[in-house]
């Protein structure tokens, strides 16, 4: 596997890549990677000839209040991983390289971001938007995976490309779960066992509400209010936010919804804000 | 020539060009040509195998107050002009082509767009950089050539680019002028003729500082003060500005500036607004 530094150069080889007729998939990422991660790596490996992975913590996307500077690393073992998972190339910029002195530019969006995980961290998304056009611009994939684990940024970048005119396709990747259900996630290393224990809630909640949908029962508010209740039961559980938004722009549902909706949630346990999601999709049903 | 209204087929189409290994070189405009533009699209044509024009009159760089339905057009004479100059394709969305339902995205600058001809238009510039990353993606051009008569928009271009990593060079196109020296815009059909014959005192102006620099007067008040006073005389002239700022982020000119500065000015002669601007390098002089 190559590592590769400099935007030039990153750019340099996926323009050579591209002339030799070469498909290439891409997986942008800020390491420390588990299960969730290798997984969208694989899945790009099944449809590109080669795969470009970046490992960037980008400043522009943390709070000055958040955690960058304890966001947890591990070089070594994230090659060792994306090499294992079939990655041709992993894309580790310095944030010098990514935003030299005098750079100025931002890519905001005017209605995805302004909901849910948006509400409380407005550049949040501007600074997810942003890298990853430069990313694109850089990589130049014909393609690049995105979990859906995070739904929310899975939709500002469709968003993004498509307002854009950028040319490549946005491939949603499927959430990973541990095996009690917890969304897989980097942030989960910093759960207290008891924490930890307790933050299985919210896989349980999201099959509830799936389990409602399923016996008929339609209603917006039941549902939030039966999820609602669930969580409260862990002492630990101090809810953000259990939102029912409607696809593909996230306005909010209607009291009977019809059609596709992001169920979402964040919980934080004790310091660690975990966030959760599923699709739930109304059909025609009244 | 050929014509293309939709943004999927221009890209298909350039992507093919591409394939076929052929240099595009691209010319964003606003139609209603002048020498000034044809002037750009031969300087494309010099360097490229094809060249692309992109004819679109930006509904989001004007303010609600500016002269967006009464900007001047005619579509066929652009066309004759620009198959003059060589020029192999059209491109001719439509406003919903480029901004369809839904649309949110925007790419805006922290700095360059604060000054000059931002200060009174915030939208304006953010409205352009936002533009041209469409057309850019959409075109997918190796090059695109944009005039230095609108300076300050191409450095805002030029840092676009840079800052999102595009891949395609920013190359800078002459200030074309009539023949008595009035910068060649297509707002100039407004000017009366009395405002028209008055307005060539943008152009003596700008020559009087230049001459002013050869003769070793480097002071930054001295030069404004003589332009000002110049442009005064003209009893029609409103300055909105004059100005002497550093290249490339326009930041303040020093009281004895060192380097490449933009003079830069905007006048109204009755209700046309117009822009004209020179380089002036002070190199090493004190």
């Amino acid at each position: 596997m190559l590592v590769i530094n400099r935007p030039t150069e990153m750019q340099a080889f996926s323009k050579a890549q591209r002339a030799a007729g070469k498909i290439i998939g891409f997986v942008p990422t800020m390491g420390y990677f588990h299960e969730g991660h290798l997984t969208l790596m694989r899945q790009a490996r099944a449809r590109a000839d080669l795969v470009v992975v970046s490992l960037f913590v980008n400043p522009t996307q943390f709070a000055p209040t958040e955690d960058l500077s304890k966001y947890p690393r591990d070089f070594d073992r994230d090659c060792r991983m994306a090499e294992s998972a079939g990655v041709s190339v992993m894309f580790f910029p310095t944030p010098e390289d990514m935003y030299p002195d005098g750079y100025q530019t931002t890519v905001s969006l005017g209605e995805i971001p302004k909901v849910l995980c948006g509400v409380n961290r407005p550049p949040h998304f501007a600074g997810v938007a942003t890298v990853c056009a430069k990313l694109f611009n850089i990589v130049l994939p014909h393609f690049a995976v995105f979990g859906e684990k995070d739904y929310q940024q899975l939709l500002v970048i469709q968003q993004t490309v498509a307002d854009l005119n950028m040319d490549l396709e946005i491939v949603p990747g499927p959430l990973v779960r541990e095996p009690d259900g917890l969304a897989m996630s980097s942030r989960n290393v910093y759960l207290q066992p008891e924490e930890r224990k307790q933050a299985t809630v919210l896989n349980r909640s999201l099959r509830h509400a799936e389990q409602m949908l399923r016996q008929g029962i339609h209603e917006t508010t039941k549902i939030l209010d039966e999820v609602t209740a669930l969580i409260r039961r862990e002492p630990l559980a101090q809810i953000d936010y259990i939102e029912l938004r409607a696809l593909p722009r996230l306005a909010a549902a209607a009291a009977r919804p019809r059609g596709r909706h992001l169920l979402a949630l964040a919980v934080k346990f004790g310091k660690t804000r975990l966030i959760d999601n599923t699709v739930l999709d109304f059909k025609g049903t009244t």
